[in-house]
């Protein structure tokens, strides 16, 4: 499977425009597991999130753009559902690909700095 | 000075080898204010950390690498001095060298999200 050997370094990416407006790796997942759940409850669970922590999170995301990223119907018998927006989508899609983009140029660096790891860390 | 506008958005690195073994923003500054300074406590001084939280960072970076990253000589009056290794010099400059890349692959994503940010946090 592997070649030479795997690269194990994970890049994570956070963006910062301010105090309260931070755009980073949790966040991200949230909002996929939203899209793939249509609920917010649900994809706090998946990731191992409060109820109260998920909502938060998704009202800071909402603040933080120009419209919603996820738009919520509350009250239903199970708690109502969520939806990504396109702008939600948008966001999403802006930070993989900035992501992506990191991972790729940063990828010769990467390599450097696991070769001067300690054996323990390769080894697992 | 602005051209059009200021790119705000601020993109910050985390490398996770795994889960003891994390390169981030916090410690690659920490080695920067240990070569400044040639002390850990007052490296963490200016970084607002404790002298037990500057410590561990430092234990932590120097278990990590096959060679230490900061040597330290305990005991002086001022509790000894300490100095960034070449190891650990290799290592700032190759995580350095990442974020740079990242951030110019990244500036027209960078710029996108920007772009859709709430007024406000263009405001400050």
């Amino acid at each position: 499977m592997a070649k030479d050997r795997d690269i194990t370094g994970e890049l994570r990416i956070r963006v910062r425009f301010g105090p309260d407006a931070i755009l980073g790796p949790g966040k991200a997942e949230l909002l996929e597991h939203i899209a793939a759940t249509g609920s917010i409850s649900a994809a706090g669970r998946e990731m191992g999130m409060s109820y109260k922590r998920a909502w938060q999170l998704v009202e800071t995301l909402n603040a933080m753009f120009r419209m919603p990223l996820v738009e919520s119907t509350r009250g239903g018998a199970r708690g109502g559902g969520a939806q990504v927006t396109p702008m939600g989508q948008e966001v999403l899609g802006c930070y993989r690909a900035l992501e992506q983009e990191a991972r790729d140029s940063g990828a010769s660096q990467l390599e450097r700095l696991q070769d001067l790891l300690c054996d323990m860390s390769d080894g697992k």
